[in-house]
């Protein structure tokens, strides 16, 4: 007996190639399938072609939206004279839960990254540039993660940016709140000693 | 703007109706999915109705099959005087990647859970006593996991078994290869002295 039957070997393939998935986590969620009933199973397959087929990107901050203008652009009581920038749709999922930023978003869609073979020319750089250019932006927030490729990314856009008469600011590193300075990594510490603010 | 965006949030409540996927994994596999192409996302759709549809159980073992009898129930070379008993087809997984059994199998779908409301009526159980009425069976091994729920369905399945003139044996507990006695637990070691055997 081969060890899976094909068309089970086939959807545990599928749930590997899903971002985050393992081979034992794969297998469960195949046989979770296989436990269903066809009308389940054929609403899971409709909502993967729903999600794929009515989700589109957004003409001004290419956040992922319902067609060509995502919820957050079309909010007059935004302020759209500050965008934060982030790498993707769940930076913008993230911070909106913070309830804190009125601003606007612009989404990378990526970060640049030579060793997966990602250069500017493949982000949403350019489109950035264009916005700057049309509207009155008064302070770009470079909201990327605090990860190699995205330190990498904040400092090609920040020099992208100085032609321009707008601010450009980086989110604070330091240490997470409820944290324990014996366990912080050094890099960690160095960046909140250096950001150290006034009380 | 609602954190997520509805065709999005149902696909991310799909993948988290699926076995062990939490949230966190969920949007990260729906983001995957996102990420696709579009035909990738219609493979993966069709993976699932694929095998929901192809796949069944067999006839003699209970196991899933293509058609209705599996490939390890019409092999003639597996002794079938020897039935293992499994709760699921992870089980007959795992046991086949041994390549040490060479009987043959019942999958019992499940165990007796109250809690759940799994009676003995919903467990492939009927079909087992079915099988040794019919066939010349000599030897059953009850193979459900350690559990509570896996030890209740053990001692309820071989009590049934007393009428019939079959031996019924159940998987040894004790220390898995490669383990420490100082971090096993104290029924496990239990176990491991009550079932010791001769060197």
């Amino acid at each position: 007996m081969e060890l899976l039957l094909k068309p089970l070997q086939d959807l545990v393939d599928k749930f590997r190639s899903l971002d985050g998935v393992g081979k034992k986590s794969a297998v469960k969620m195949a046989f979770s399938v296989l436990n269903m009933s066809e009308d389940d199973a054929r609403i899971f397959a409709d909502s993967i072609i729903a999600a794929k087929t009515q989700l589109g990107i957004c003409d001004c901050c290419q956040n992922i939206s319902v067609g060509n203008e995502c919820s957050i652009c079309a909010d007059d009581t935004r302020d759209r004279s500050i965008i934060c920038v982030v790498e993707d749709a769940r930076g913008v999922m993230a911070l909106e839960k913070v309830k804190e930023f009125k601003g606007v978003y612009h989404v990378l869609h990526g970060t640049i990254s030579p060793m997966k073979g990602i250069g500017p020319d493949q982000l949403k750089i350019k489109e950035l540039l264009a916005r700057i250019e049309r509207e009155d932006v008064k302070e770009i927030i470079i909201a990327t993660n605090p990860t190699v490729e995205g330190e990498a990314t904040a400092m090609y856009i920040s020099r992208l940016l100085r032609p321009f008469e707008v601010k450009v600011t980086r989110i604070a590193n330091g240490l997470p709140v409820g944290a324990d300075l014996e366990y912080a990594d050094e890099v960690t510490l160095y960046r909140a000693i250096q950001g150290r603010r006034d009380i």
